[in-house]
């Protein structure tokens, strides 16, 4: 891990834009540089929409991109099939099983369509291989459990189109766990989430509590057999929000040797004071992406260019704080500092909210690099935290697998 | 359909290997000509294995592949996600949907590899679209529903991944259907088979009699609000074998405007006297294959290259009876006889086990249309043939669907 030296160089010429000093690069280009939750996939079902086109979020709402990741030294990470919550109803429940599966084959057709750039990755051992060959590291995860319905094992044909990491629950309880989110109804894992965790440990898949209650990650942390993590997570002692973790919880990820993979979501950052008038807006203006998929290449664009004009002009309307770089770096200087470089890493939530002032996109991740050399970390300190830590937890679900 | 010129003869120098004259051919390239029963995806899940690359049946035991399509000026048809009967335990049906699921990805991901050459098919008026284009048509099919398991509501996922044709069955019973070769269990469909049958209806999927029962045909005949059609069967009165249909059965396919798509798999063609030192050695054969998935490109290759090897010295040494393409003829002229050229076509099960001497693989399709010619079948009926009749049959299930 981070003993070959990469060509990447050659494309970094758009790191000068971001302005570490070139010592600090040439670290950073070493390093296999994963970030653990990429909602990136959500790009791939818009028509039209070219991964290896470089877009701007000004325009396209997007933050990861091939020429973005080349830019920013992203090697990749674990790409999630996320699936809004929905009614816990059969109707309900289908629609979401549905739409996962269609998502995981968009993943793979998206590795298809470009051999050469990206490949899929299936084990720890992938990762280094793959990036020895100068390509982009798809893992798969599945953010929120709901479409696996009523039927746990359906988490055995995900396993099989290579997802490996696996968060119970999102924004509100479901039917396997309490979210971070919403008001306890499992006191915890229901038994089909208890199901569902022993399963992952079976099949040999991560455990990612982040969304999670904390009663979920206590529980979760107690039952697995290897380490869980959160995929995109920050500290509760930096900024008290449900969804960052306390220092017990990060402490405990430490003890048990698992990972806390720091979010860069605005609203886990800093507070964002109530704004009805702002959220409705919001809505309404989201709203007109709901219906992509059946829009031409060319209606699609046109309606993300004005959904992110409609957006800047609401920024203007309606201002919100918005947390900066150094706020995103207290957040991952508080865990290091309490943990150690061997239980932290880097989870944005690209693509899903994620992006603070100063890093508005995978483009400017040299940049964490930067103040952690600066820190005083370790070339091979920053290898656990670009990357090292969550494959040494990967091995270890590797090894607590039981399934045939 | 079959109005506008295409292009292929370009590409047609290799069809001068099969002799059709040249007023033939240029009647065969100016159609719309699809097979509705493709096992071609067995294929891709062969470690290095190319749908790009010419192969030949001899080294490779393969029958499809991009140059040989356009050199027998084969647009395209129903990709199958096949599935072998195993058994009805809980683990053998979860291991049957893993491995459809997979397999439905690894079609999309062979079209997203190639998409100057290969489009995914969905709606009826797709085929001529992507004709347009001289691109291959991707409609997926499942050919045995077993991998639905307990739960009939899986074939909506996989009607959102593409699929537009299902048959409930293969060569054993299962959970849904009674099989053509085996003995009646169900007396046709179960009661979770008319659940599938009603639920392909709602979703606007065609219903595949092929290796279903005659009791099963008649009831999916029955009680189908759109044609049913047999993707791969042929004349019983020609060969009497149970995969093939009787004289009543094709007119009533004629009667309801379905259609019969006759098959070139030699056991289905004429008598094979049961030879059971051939059958085991084959089967010693087959089982080599088995792990390919397991193996690097190159074993794979040499693990195929051998059983193929194995297998023309299993013809010497017990040699059986190998239907020619005149066999063939005699089910697809019966049948044109019996229902008239709106209600035939082909589903010949290559890399299923079809192939005739004489059409060996798909390049060798020239050689249909122009015996059809020569019968004075016109352009317009043999639009219909090579594809305008099942693409009918696809049109009336869309018209039949209700799902939301």
């Amino acid at each position: 891990m981070g003993s070959s030296r990469r060509t990447f160089l050659v494309n970094g010429a758009a790191l000068a834009v971001t302005g570490p000093a070139l010592a600090e690069v040439a670290v950073h280009q070493r390093l296999i540089r994963l970030d653990t939750h990429l909602d990136t996939p959500a790009s791939l079902a818009r028509p039209g929409w070219d991964v290896m086109a470089r877009h701007s979020f000004d325009t396209d709402l997007t933050q990861v991109d091939y020429p973005r990741m080349v830019a920013g030294g992203l090697d990749g990470g674990f790409w999630a099939i996320y699936t809004p919550q929905g009614p816990l109803t059969p109707e309900g429940l289908m629609a979401a099983r549905d739409a996962a599966l269609l998502r995981a084959a968009e993943i793979r057709e998206m590795v298809a369509a470009h051999p050469a750039q990206f490949e899929l990755a299936f084990t720890a051992a992938d990762a280094a291989r793959i990036a020895a060959k100068n390509k982009i590291i798809v893992y798969q995860s599945i953010e929120n459990s709901y479409p696996l319905g009523e039927d746990v094992t359906l988490l055995r044909s995900f396993y099989r189109l290579g997802v490996r990491l696996v968060g119970p629950v999102h924004f509100k309880n479901n039917q396997f766990a309490d979210s971070a989110t919403d008001t306890s109804k499992w006191k915890g894992l229901s038994p089909k989430g208890r199901e569902l965790a022993l399963l992952a440990n079976d099949l040999g898949m991560m455990l990612d509590a982040s969304h999670a209650s904390d009663d979920v990650f206590d529980q979760m942390a107690e039952m697995s057999r290897s380490p869980i993590i959160c995929s995109h997570s920050g500290c509760r002692a930096v900024f008290d929000h449900p969804r960052n973790l306390d220092d017990a919880r990060i402490k405990k990820l430490g003890a048990i040797g698992g990972t806390i993979q720091i979010n860069s979501y605005n609203g886990y950052l800093i507070a964002e004071p109530p704004n009805p008038d702002r959220a409705k807006a919001r809505g309404a203006l989201y709203a007109k992406l709901e219906n992509l998929g059946s829009m031409s290449p060319k209606d699609a664009a046109a309606a993300v260019r004005a959904v992110a004009a409609g957006m800047a002009a609401l920024d203007k309307q309606y201002p919100v704080p918005k947390a900066d770089f150094e706020t995103f770096m207290r957040h991952v200087i508080h865990a290091l500092d309490l943990v150690g470089p061997e239980h932290v890493g880097i989870g944005c939530d690209w693509d899903g909210g994620g992006g603070v002032i100063g890093m508005e996109d995978v483009a400017a991740l040299p940049r964490v690099t930067e103040r952690l050399v600066k820190l005083g970390y370790t070339e091979s300190q920053l290898a656990g935290f670009w990357g090292g830590n969550v494959l040494r937890v990967l091995g270890k679900a590797e090894t607590a697998r039981k399934a045939g």
